[in-house]
Parts: C-alpha cells; structure tokens; sequence
C-alpha cells in the first residue's frame, strides 16, 4: 500500500517508537527504560512476579465502543490485576503492540497514553516493547510485580472454615456489555465499567499482609474463577447472596434491559475484582467485604448452598 | 462456526492451556509456574532484565517455510537474544498466543514444544502466559534475564578506538530467506538459518565479563543495527571486509542465485547474531571475531571507510 498521512506506514516504526517514548517520565524502579535491547527493572525481592495479557480487537475490545485511551487502560489493568492477585506490588510493564499499516497513528499515541495513565494509577511506567504489522489489532502486556518479602498468594491455600471475601466491583462490566450490545451508550456508569476495569491494585497487597490464604483475579466471573480457587485447593466455596452488594445502579440497568443483576454480579466478567480467601478469626482488611465461606472439598461452587443454575465464565475459542 | 475435531475450539482454551503445560519440567528458577494468576521467577541479582517481541504469520513466519516447531523456537529465540545483548542470562519466557478457532490444535502443541526446546538450549522453562483468540496467529514472546551482579551491557557505551566485534553467523538467515522466495528448499543449512536462529546466548555474558562497552542484538541486518550504537553512543563504526568472514557456503548461494553475498552479511536481518564493541587492548572473549574499529562520531557507518551503497534493515509497515 502507498503510505497515507498520518497512517502508522507514513509515519514508519522508529518514529513511532519514539513519539509514543520521549517525555514520559519512568518511575526510579525502572532503571533502563525503552530504546535499548531490553529494560531493566528493579526487583528488590530477589523473585520476580510475571503476567502476560494478550488483547484482541473484536474480541476482547471494539473501537466503536471504546476510546483507543480506554482501551489502553484495559489492557494495562488486566495485567497489573493479576500481579496484585498475587500480592505483589507492580513494578512495570511492556508491551507488544501488533497493527495494520493503515492504523492512524493518533490511535497508537491515544492507546499509549491510556497505558501510561492506567500504569500511573499503580506508580509505575511502561519499561519497553515492540511495535510490528499485523492485519488485526493486538494488544500483547506483560505486567512485572515485587513481592516486598512476602510469599506470594497463589489459588491453593485455602482452606474449609475460610472466610471468602472480594474487593472491587462485581457485575458492573457485564451490565455495560449488555447495555452497549442492545446499542445505548449509557448509565456511563456502567458502560466505562466496560470500557475500561478500574482493579483495586492496593488490595491484593493488602490481602496478603492480612494473611490471606488464596487469591484469584476475577476476570472472566465469580462462580468461574472461584472454581480455579476450588480445584487448586481442594475445597468448595460457597456465596451467601445476602452478603452481596447489588447496587442500585444495577438494579436500574436490569430492570431496563429485563435482566437479572444477580447474575452478572455471579458470572459477569471483566470487573477484575480480587477474590480472597482469609483465616476464619479477624477482621478483613480496608476494602475487602466478606461474601461467603469455603467449604468442604466435594460442595464445589454454590450459592447460598445450592448449585447456581446459569452458566458462567468465558473461555476463548468456545 | 461449529467446532471441528482436533481444532483449537473444539478442545477449548483450558484443556489447550492443560496439554501444554503438563508434563513440563520448569528449572529451579521458576519459583511458581503456570497455573496461578502469574508467575514467580528468581531474580537473584535485585534487577531484572525484560524484553518483549511480537510475531505475527505471514510477517515473521510462514507455515509453509517452517514447522511449527521452528516458528516457536525462533519465537523464543528473538527474544533471548536480546536478554543475552544486554550482558544477562536468561531466566524464564512468557508466552502470549493468538490464533483462529480453526486452528489445528497440534500446531499450537508443536509450537510450545519448539518454545520449550529453544527454552530449553538457554537452561530455563516457559513459566506463564496467555491462549486468546484472533483472525491470525500472533505470538508475545516476553524474556527475563539476570545481570548476575553485572553492569548491563547498553547500547551507548562505545568510544571511538574500541573494537568492533561479532558472535554468532552473519548473512546465513537472508540467504535462506532468498532461497525460499525463489521456491527452493535447499541448500538445508542457509533455509533452515531462515527458519530459525541461533543465537549464542553464552556470548552476552561472556562479553560484559570481558568489558564489552556496547553490545547490540543484530535483528534487523549488520548495518542497520551498528547504526543504532552510533547514534546512542555517539560514535561512527567502520567494518573491515577483509575481517568477515563469508562462508564457502554463502558464496555459493549467491553464485546459484546471481547474489552478492556480502551484502547479506552486511544487511541480512534474523541471524541473532549480536554485535559488541571492546576497549582497544585486550583479548576478545572465546566465540568473538573481530569485524572493525570504533570510529568519530561524525564518520557514520562505514564499511572500508566509505558509504555502502545498499539500503540495509527492516522497518515495519514501511
């Protein structure tokens, strides 16, 4: 094709490279940041948490739906939500970023400035990454964490007895997908819910100073990835609807659209809210409500005591 | 679209993600593999080195040049690549994979397999990643490494007087990529350079040992990369024909195919070979040959002392 003005082909690689790195600011965790072969960053624990996030247009965002800007805060937030879920504290990101030539380029820097606000939000930069052609757009993050001397919480500490507890919203992305599918583009509420997960990141190293025994992103809903906290450690976990907070607001939306709210609160993913379990005696910590109780290891996933009756989760090429 | 026998849809993103990470064997330095929100790796040195690079098909790889195998394998290798020219060693690879529903589920098996045994040549494991769907198979490959109490190796720290040195083959992945444009299949070891590289991971490290003052990865072609240590480091780089070595193996290549074969070792991308420079005095470490000097900063890139006349390296979307 003939470079257009303005298009990621006129521009070319280098000097888009460029645009989308000079006067950013990297944190002084980030001791080499982009332009060399690779980043190095700070690990003062000596271990390194590591995530990877890959994001597709059509799949996994729609730019009809949201602003390139929203779009890169999600695919930043998806990657530290994870670190934090580990109890780790993020340290950096990079990013693998595949486009056709014909991309305004005004889209990258937009995407690029989501990311470094979204990165802002948890004190950290965006350490490096690669920028290369493609049909379709892709969004590849890799998200860096530190430990500070704890041991990381995995999905298989938790044990019968446990209190189950979450931080952050539940159902809030699933109502704005079910508000945008019908082709509003409100409550705004629940439609930059949607566009863009806002992850208590503070709240996962917070668990763990607490003690938690197991915690899990929830990124594709509540019953499905309890299920992960369930397998890995051999317990049942059981959600008491009383404890569940459906605000008001989306008891509105399901009223408009005639949808139940409960269910996008059990099964509505992309919220990545955290998900934890805790010792049975003390209290939680800031920000973190209880919802349930963990179970004996052949209960599985129930609700109030009884099997939920909906499916839930999301599983790629299903 | 209903999901076929042996597709990846119709073994789904959880069993996929199950077959290939079970059975592995993940080095001591992977502390928590796959399976949890993220995973842990050692980071002994209190820094971690990070580098991310995109493949996509039908840009980086062909399925019907290379296995799938080797596509993983050079997927891996890129990035190790750049892990090693920055003077650190290795420590673990994260993977993000995007593929149509439609895709052969052996070919992903295959690929992780090709990941696994280039993992495998650098002593580390595949600790983590993420399996997503696309219209095209796009693969983040993101490498850690460890500097080992060393000072990493930049690309800014040549002075003029240095020597210029390479490890590893030049020019042998162009002429692999000339003979399979031309149909061809042989000669076996040009094709399979092409197919998928090999870098020498030791000699990195070897060279921040030796007091390497700059090292580069050479991704994109012999002058295109030495023109990135000239403008970070402020330097001119002459190269010595009658220093490089073209194999009796290239020049026959080039004499099938009407080719220059100098010219692939000067321009040709994809070998991974990484070029460095050393103080003046001195001997270079085991693996090195030295290829030219460091010049003044306003010399540019010059091969014999003049110009070369040939446009070298690849940019995306140009």
């Amino acid at each position: 094709m003939s470079p257009n003005d303005g298009t990621v082909a006129a521009i070319g690689e280098f000097a888009l490279i460029q645009a989308v790195t000079e006067g950013r600011r990297q944190p002084a965790s980030t001791l080499l940041g982009p332009g060399d072969d690779a980043a190095v960053v700070a690990a003062p624990d000596g271990r390194v948490v590591a995530t990877t996030d890959v994001l597709v247009q059509g799949v996994h965002f729609r730019l009809d739906w949201s602003s390139p800007e929203q779009v890169g805060r999600k695919a930043v937030a998806v990657n530290l939500s994870d670190v934090a879920a580990m109890g780790a504290k993020p340290t950096t990101v990079l990013v693998g970023f595949a486009c056709p030539p014909d991309l305004p380029a005004t889209v990258v820097t937009e995407l690029m400035n989501g990311m470094w606000a979204e990165a802002g939000r948890a004190g950290i930069g965006v350490s490096g990454g690669d920028m290369v052609s493609a049909d379709q757009l892709v969004i590849s993050v890799t998200a860096l964490g530190d430990l500070e001397d704890r041991e990381p919480v995995t999905r298989s500490g938790a044990r019968p007895g446990d209190v189950l507890a979450v931080s952050g919203r539940l159902g809030w992305a699933a109502a704005g997908l079910a508000v945008l599918r019908r082709g509003f583009r409100s409550p705004v509420g629940v439609v930059n819910a949607q566009r863009c997960p806002e992850p208590p990141y503070e709240a996962g190293p917070r668990a763990a100073l607490a003690g938690a025994t197991a915690m899990i992103d929830i990124s594709d809903g509540l019953l499905a990835d309890l299920g992960h906290i369930a397998s890995a450690s051999g317990v049942g976990l059981d959600v008491q609807t009383t404890d569940l907070e459906v605000s008001t607001r989306l008891r509105e939306v399901g009223t408009a659209l005639g949808a139940d709210p409960l269910r996008w609160v059990l099964t509505g993913g992309e919220d990545h809210a955290l998900a934890a379990t805790f010792p049975p005696f003390g209290d939680l910590p800031e920000g973190w409500r209880r919802i349930g109780t963990v179970t004996m290891p052949d209960s599985g996933i129930t609700v109030d005591g009884k099997e939920y009756g909906h499916e839930g989760g999301w599983e790629h090429w299903r």
